[in-house]
């Protein structure tokens, strides 16, 4: 049988699952703490709602479950690759919760500010290093239109962010109508606009001349993509000019917003900034974008947006959502390369017991010893020396001994 | 789109969630004072390890995942249902954690007590009102051959539970290898016993009488039936009698000492007690086994028992384990059904503003109000009065204002 798991899956050891364990608990501590409610929802989703879902790439990345029984026989004999499934492990939290909401929202508060935390699966090739199962931690605020939802996700992620040890980090902001705006004025079709966005997106790796040949490769009029060229190449990203570019200043009132408040609130702990390029891969996000961006890691370690329409193809009417992600996995990897400690455990002890001893005495023993330390209860070796100095290397902090008072504290490694 | 979650599947509430964060986190504090560590695997597995893990009838209720691309077209072709998915969904979190400890054991302690708290999946019928998702909570200590581990898991299992409040629980106990002691005493055959024992698990339902019929329909030799039939209907189930019906009383020593051991430690906290009849439905179990009875629940609340032979099939070496699991969604369920109250949590205060707020001074106020409560930001409504009486029916402890120091906190209802 084999003793690995599947590729791009991992198991955690007991160091790593407690860091999570901990980081986990106090990124939930900073949700709660703001009113924000945990919920969770099924792993698995029926197929036809993932299919829907305006999920860009990750639907070509969904782990499909085969039907059982009579029905996988029906698909079998029908030929039809599309009808051995009908469900599938979800690609993010953001799909599950629209439905979610659809389906309780007589019973959740208005606005619902809610949390999750929980595992997602794509299909990715794991030869890039990247991960099939991972966690995310969202939260979203639904049934609020207000810019006041977007500046208080970001206040919230950021207190997060900052309370797991996380100083020098910016939070990227684009609004995705701005930039839209921007290039139909330039005269991309209204269509083409987010083929235009994933080449726009790659500024800072291609450069304007690589953006200019891609558009052209991909076949759009040459105006716009001159157009587009010598505006990038003019190198002043504003947010005022860019406001100016698509004809109609007034668009980026809703960004400045978020801007000025988010500055206002985060008092020099962090920095917010205008991304000009910020598209974000989903296809449902309809207007602010917001992206956490820090030095020890390439890519981002937090991202979110307003998803207006995406409550509404559940519920047949349109609920106003926005929603900021952190990327956990991303966060405790670079946690445990910092040698992050954990604060404030219980002392650890062994109580060790010999072959003589009564094993129920000794259970009590360890319940007593429980009040003050967190008490792993071992059979004694017969070199005694050797399991002390193992048991310290393992991190244990001293031991005690079946039916005696006296505990022997290890001398703190300095 | 469909809007409700899959059939057997929950979406959790808020005041659900919060309930099972709360007993999850209370059940996870007494294993870890205890020295169990926690550690996590994928949700996926190898089908091939699932296929061969002596699963029992769970191995019927996998659901698997379908291959992708090349290998789902060259799986059609081949014609062959059993290609079409080389990973499912794990059935128990006992399988996983046998392959985890022969792929990471140089990594861990010897013995290795260990906690999983995760979901697994089991396509059972939704109708009869099983879950297909749910939560196992469980530890295990592998690497030790000793009865003191079955000890210290019932010992460890029944504190958790006493911790949240469960009291008047039974927990009971058997040694599958007296049970199969004694049935091959009476002459049924080696290779048979399996299935004998499942009939005699039914004691409790369709008496002795019942037990004959089956076990004649069966086909089992009539000599060897009757001489159950006979043992039954004399109705003392003493260890003792049932010890020198196996012929060997010494088999029953091992059990003798778990139980006495138990009641010592237990302490009158709870009851330990021996049931002749419990086998439990896993094939992998090699000797003790062990259920939670409680009052409020027809079946049991945990179970678990001794699986020697599990991790040598990945290993390729025996090495001893024995777990234990409690059963979250039914002890959760008992819980909310007794309106378990969580104890310790800050007052909840709604920090209301109005239009004419300046947002960032509100996150402020927020910010400085979170030290001493858990504040949820809201826009004021019209009719405030209305605003308040809601929040209070939400379970609101106050509110506060903006920009003002006083906070009005709702009469206590009692």
């Amino acid at each position: 049988m084999k003793i690995q798991p599947l590729k791009g899956m991992r198991d955690l050891l007991p160091h790593e699952q407690a860091l999570r364990d901990h980081i986990q608990g106090e990124i939930l501590a900073t949700y709660r703490a703001a009113g924000f409610q945990r919920i969770s929802t099924p792993i698995l989703e029926d197929m036809e709602n993932l299919d829907k879902s305006d999920g860009g790439d990750n639907l070509n990345l969904i782990f499909k479950v085969l039907k059982r029984g009579d029905k996988l026989e029906a698909a079998l004999q029908s030929g039809d690759e599309k009808a051995l499934s009908d469900m599938g492990l979800r690609y993010d939290l953001t799909l599950p919760l629209s439905r979610y909401y659809a389906a309780n929202r007589d019973k959740l508060p208005a606005p619902f500010k809610v949390i999750q935390t929980d595992r997602v699966y794509r299909a990715e090739r794991p030869q890039k290093g990247r991960l099939r199962e991972f966690v995310q931690c969202d939260i979203d605020i639904l049934g609020d239109a207000s810019p006041n939802a977007e500046v208080e996700l970001v206040d919230v992620t950021a207190r997060a962010l900052l309370h797991i040890g996380f100083t020098d980090f910016t939070v990227n902001m684009n609004d995705r109508r701005i930039l839209r705006a921007m290039l139909a004025a330039m005269g991309f079709a209204a269509d083409s606009l987010d083929s235009v966005c994933v080449s726009f997106d790659k500024l800072d790796k291609i450069g304007p001349a690589g953006i200019h040949a891609e558009l052209l490769e991909k076949g759009f009029p040459a105006g716009a993509a001159d157009k587009l060229d010598e505006f990038l190449r003019q190198g002043d990203f504003s947010l005022e000019r860019v406001a100016n570019a698509c004809g109609d200043p007034s668009l980026a009132d809703g960004l400045r917003y978020l801007l000025r408040q988010s500055e206002a609130v985060a008092a020099g702990r962090y920095k917010v900034a205008y991304c000009p390029s910020l598209v974000r891969g989903q296809g449902y996000y309809t207007g602010m974008v917001f992206e956490v961006s820090c030095p020890q890691f390439a890519g981002a370690v937090a991202g979110g947006g307003r998803y207006d329409h995406m409550v509404g193809k559940f519920l047949g009417q349109q609920v106003p959502a926005v929603g900021f992600s952190i990327g956990f996995e991303r966060v405790c990897g670079i946690l445990l390369e910092q040698g992050y400690h954990i604060p404030g455990a219980k002392e650890a002890l062994a109580l060790l017991y010999g072959p003589e001893a009564d094993f129920a005495a000794v259970l009590t023993q360890a319940e007593a010893l429980r009040e003050t330390y967190n008490v792993t209860v071992l059979a004694q070796a017969k070199k005694l020396g050797k399991q002390l100095a193992a048991l310290e290397a393992a991190g244990y902090q001293g031991a005690a001994f079946a039916g005696k008072s006296e505990i022997k504290h290890f001398a703190k490694a300095e």
